[in-house]
């Protein structure tokens, strides 16, 4: 079975064999747009006519509003189709708040194109039900109620498709209206295993559907992971006796691969490892004067050794690459690449393909540039001139490196590329090779990341990184996990080689723990750039990157005797990956909540997953409380809803801190102390209760 | 020409004869749907594909989400199709608050099926100028600025389409760039005259456009207009002296015509006018036994004497009822009709047409009901059993009433009748005759409510009758003005005959003053049921209705004595509908602005109307200041953002009293005192500067 859903009824376990009776438009013909039952607004949405988006052990949503005129009851089907055809029926709950909007959850669990639509019908049982109770209490009407009960369960009786036993049941039903009373009326509009019979398969008149949806469901890395970012030429660089450094190479990098998996993360991303241009290529600092041995930066690509499909020559061969990736598969680790879309001066295209570039009056190819400011080692591409044959190369380019095992690509500022590239590109990627997945470098406009992801990105880096006080971070995680998570997943990276926010800067190392727990428990992706253990929080004056970027220079790191020291943060991180992987809340996206806590400085969220999908049998439920303030002790108390882990507001329960094991027990009004500079943050586990 | 535009340049004031180049998709054909320039999220929205609405003389806010990637400029178009089919060209403004989304605003001014679609280019010039403009100032690149602006301007000047003297300006600007210089590429790159002869035929490239989309647009009075509501029947009832009642005429309701015209109403709404049923019949205050001489509900439509296209042979004949539609227009009233479709057991369609009800078992047809309520003098249409021969019936009831000059409909009740039948009805109706409009009293679920505004009723009575505290009315006001205006129009009814709110009953005269100077001025359609000018304010115990309503009965009511003796609100209706005519901004829905006041019971709003769409030349600005507490005075200061009317803040400007003619200068903090007793309402024109 395909799916599995939260809050059915037994008799929709196995709903594939359930028929949808006359689910068709039945009054169709008359030129409206309105079917018999309206339906409006499905969800998950499709943005912008795009495909919703879900991963594998999703626990996906669907909804929609429907009603009908008068009084009537109606019933609302959601009706799957897996990637492989298989149909399954899943019936709706009414969320009873006014909003006539109809819900369920179902766990998609596998990957592909899946199609869901949803059907609304008159249930003219549950309609006769309904009159029947009310008008038995009052005495009135009971023959024709009778009557009219009567004839529908002697006709449900003689459905085929019923179980025997169904069949038995329902015509026992109806002759227990003969005589007509007001007893025998009650006691058969009330009767749970009739209305289970009719629940599972409603006398349902009067349906509409809505269009097939479709519903692309990528791998599960796709919407859970913990992402590593580093760059292979620091792992492994040694500084000779003459000051020279030699770099580091795959060989010496795959040295550090144990420490990663070690930390529990799933995907090891690369900087570009391609051959680095020397016409104007920046120094230290990003200066604009190189001294001998600078490196250069790895986003300058292209060189006589060879462009984007190439591996720069001090990382090593292919082989070497071939092996680095199966090293890492044996730690567990997935390798991503960076697909950075740019040539240096020295790129081999410059001079095979002058027309991918824009070409000046005075028969110079332009920098890129954003007046007056110039990237003198970079030329942008220029998509208009040939589209057809630079799609095909960026194509071939990515093909290549899925050839070589590659299946995770990290593109570089992709907004500065036009948006119909990536839609093309990703659609013709993933249609050989299903698995790929693509994370946006999206730093830029809302409309435009939004888009990004719309067209087909199948993960967003997001603005988590600026967003730290507590209104922003509810009002950011309540966007990501409920506005846009149809089609928009972001990967909460608490820093990258780019980005150093005055937060980490100054808020010293209870910031860096701080942003960690967060990240790796608000959301099911998150990431690490190489150094956050190590607190490497000095800024280029002015600026919100790392000084000395290791862009442009190796890095020497003592990742062992940090953490023999107790420097490192080595340890949270791996603690927290720990905790990931061991509570399927937090492998979840939409399943955030908000509570409120008395200090303007302390978050407190709730990731709950029920106990139809976590695996277990048992529900699965974190709560988690920060201190916001890096500089600081905070007290304070804690309000919180919880009903939604199923505690009515007064009873208690116990929690387990599964960063220090501490256990109390709780209720709805908890006293929490948080010290910036001891434990700035609760990762609680809710226990269950015996 | 057939639209007005503000904040556009000159040059596109007639912009019929502008040609959007390469407007087309320039590179489709990768099998990707977003166009070289994305355009996402077009408003006004088309809600579940159908037609976004306005009328004639509103103020249409056109917008699109647009962007590309990188730094260069874009431009983006609305291109109109009015019903003739002729095409004007607008071009949009960038909000500039990151949000990519352009915007213009259009006065439309002529009924029928507009066509709407958006456009999105590769501004050359802009891109051009700023990056010169840029590097001129740094004296960087000025050879090949120079000779790029060159090319662009001589290939513009060689346009076929551009008038001569445009062509000669930018042939001299061409010629100025040689030699290069730094100052001449400074003084071309920021010519007014060059920027708008390209503002108005820009050089656009990788042009993408929209879908075309629809706006129906509506006679005024669908948009714009004050309601009166009246029972026929009272206006000239005379009470014998045996007591017994001798019915009001449409010859004696044509006497009251004066009057309601004469407080500026502009439609005058009769509650249902055809024969009433004898089976079952109501009496007084909604009793099951009647009395003699007890008139019966208006809704239980049909007798012997006809059905839904009669009339109540004690109203009079068809001919009374035309000379009244005659009388009322001559008063420039014009009269609607109750939309009522249900039947007394005596409607000739139970005998023609029981396929038309509910048959129950035992032979008898089904009384409305909502178990175990019942509704005995009422039998409710079933649309299941023939809905072609339904269908067509009630077309041909609307068509009669049409053809006698009936152009307005209120409908009863549209809520427990099918959606796809009204979305079928009303475009029949309005194909065979496009000026009538429809009243949704759609009392009911929100997603229902706007259902029915979506598929095609022109006006919607709506909460606010039970919205009456600040917080409320800035939620309801600011909902109805801004999330749903491209396709519903609420109809701010202050009261009716079914609905007596406990504000009004327990708020005294200030209570009724306030709710209608709120109802004239938050939006274009207000309505007002007769005795509401008399403070007819008792309700039946218990409910929220009028006692001794005027449905089981007739009412007898002094309208002269009552305004003689000061006692009457009509000096107020009329002074209110004045202000209403006089001033443009209260006859649009979509400007309204709420402000700041430091008493939660004193509600601060503006509606502003720039100078381009008031047809006086001069910008109009309504402030209205509301003291909503109507059992004491409030003194506060409001605050407010006078920039919406242009007036920067710490500025003063005069402001007059509309009910007073008190005049004051004001800024943007103000003292205010309302006194419940006296003058609970400001209602505040903002005079324009000498």
């Amino acid at each position: 079975m395909a799916a599995r859903t939260a809050l059915e009824p037994a008799a929709l376990r196995s709903p594939a064999r359930i028929p949808l009776r006359s689910a068709a438009e039945t009054d169709a013909g008359q030129g409206a747009r309105t079917g018999r039952i309206p339906l409006f607004d499905p969800s998950p949405r499709v943005p912008h006519g795009h495909p919703a988006k879900a991963f594998t052990g999703e626990v996906v949503p669907f909804s929609i509003v429907c009603f009908r005129e008068g009084h009537d009851r109606i019933g609302v089907h959601l009706r799957l189709k897996d990637p492989a055809g298989a149909e399954t029926l899943h019936r709706l709950s009414a969320l009873e708040d006014g909003s006539d909007r109809w819900r369920t959850e179902i766990a998609i669990d596998r990957t592909g194109e899946w199609q869901y639509r949803f059907e609304g019908f008159a249930d003219d049982f549950a309609t006769w039900a309904h009159a029947a109770a009310v008008k038995a209490e009052a005495n009135v009407d009971i023959e024709v109620m009778c009557a009219l009960g009567e004839t529908l369960l002697t006709s449900a009786a003689a459905e085929k498709d019923r179980p025997a036993t169904e069949r038995t049941l329902l015509r026992a039903a109806a002759k227990r209206l003969r005589p007509a009373g007001a007893a025998a009326l009650t006691a058969v509009a009330t009767d749970d295993a009739v209305a289970d019979a009719f629940t599972a398969r409603p006398i349902a008149s009067l349906g509409s559907s809505t269009p097939w949806l479709t519903l692309a469901v990528d791998r599960r890395l796709a919407g859970v992971g913990a992402w590593y970012e580093f760059f292979p030429r620091s792992e492994g660089a040694v500084r000779r006796k003459d000051g020279t450094i030699k770099s580091g190479t795959f060989t010496t990098a795959a040295k550090r691969l144990p420490g990663v998996a070690g930390m529990g993360f799933d995907v090891l991303y690369l900087v570009p490892i391609h051959p680095i241009g020397t016409t104007n290529r920046k120094g230290r600092n990003n200066t604009l004067v190189t001294e001998p041995g600078d490196p250069g930066s790895p986003y300058a690509i292209g060189s006589a050794d060879g462009g984007h499909d190439a591996i720069h020559p001090e990382l090593g061969t292919e082989k070497d690459f071939r092996a680095f990736v199966r090293a890492a598969q044996k730690q567990g680790l997935e390798v991503a690449l960076d697909l950075a879309l740019q040539a240096s001066p020295d790129h081999p295209w410059v001079t095979e393909h002058p027309e991918w570039f824009t070409t000046l009056p005075d028969g110079t190819i332009a920098y890129a540039e954003n007046p007056p400011k110039k990237y003198q080692d970079i030329y942008p591409l220029n998509f208009d001139n040939d589209p057809a044959g630079i799609s095909a190369e960026m194509l071939r380019v990515v093909m290549h490196w899925v050839g070589l095992g590659v299946k995770i690509f990290r593109v570089d500022n992709p907004h500065t590329k036009p948006l119909r590239f990536w839609e093309w590109l990703i659609a013709e990627v993933n249609a050989a090779d299903p698995d790929v997945i693509f994370l946006a470098e999206a730093f830029t406009r809302p409309a435009v990341m939004r888009a990004l992801a719309a067209v087909g990105f199948q993960q967003s880096y997001s603005y988590f990184t600026w967003r730290n006080t507590k209104a922003e971070l509810e009002e950011f995680l309540g966007s990501v996990s409920h506005e846009t998570s149809d089609y928009m997943r972001p990967n909460l990276f608490v820093n990258t080689h780019d980005i150093l926010t005055e937060y980490l800067q100054f808020g010293g190392r209870a910031a860096y723990r701080i942003r960690a727990c967060i990240a790796a428990t608000a959301a099911p992706v998150w990431g690490v750039y190489a150094g956050y253990e190590l607190i490497e929080n000095v800024a280029r004056p002015g600026s919100e990157e790392n000084i000395d970027n290791e862009k442009y220079e190796f890095k020497f790191r003592d990742w062992d005797g940090a953490e023999e020291r107790g420097e490192s943060l080595a340890p949270l991180l791996r603690r927290l990956n720990e905790i990931r992987r061991a509570h399927p809340a937090l492998q979840q996206l939409r399943n955030i909540s908000f509570h409120w806590s008395d200090d303007d400085s302390v978050l407190v969220y709730s990731k709950h997953l029920d106990a139809a999908f976590t695996g277990t049998g048992a529900a699965d439920t974190i709560i988690v409380v920060a201190n916001l303030d890096p500089h600081s002790v905070r007290e304070t108390t804690v309000h919180l809803d919880t009903r939604i882990w199923g505690v009515e507001p007064g009873e208690t329960f116990e929690v387990e801190d599964l960063l220090t094991g501490a256990v109390w027990t709780w209720t709805d009004h908890d006293y929490v102390r948080l010290d910036a500079f001891a434990e700035p943050v609760h990762i609680l586990k809710v226990k269950e209760r015996s």
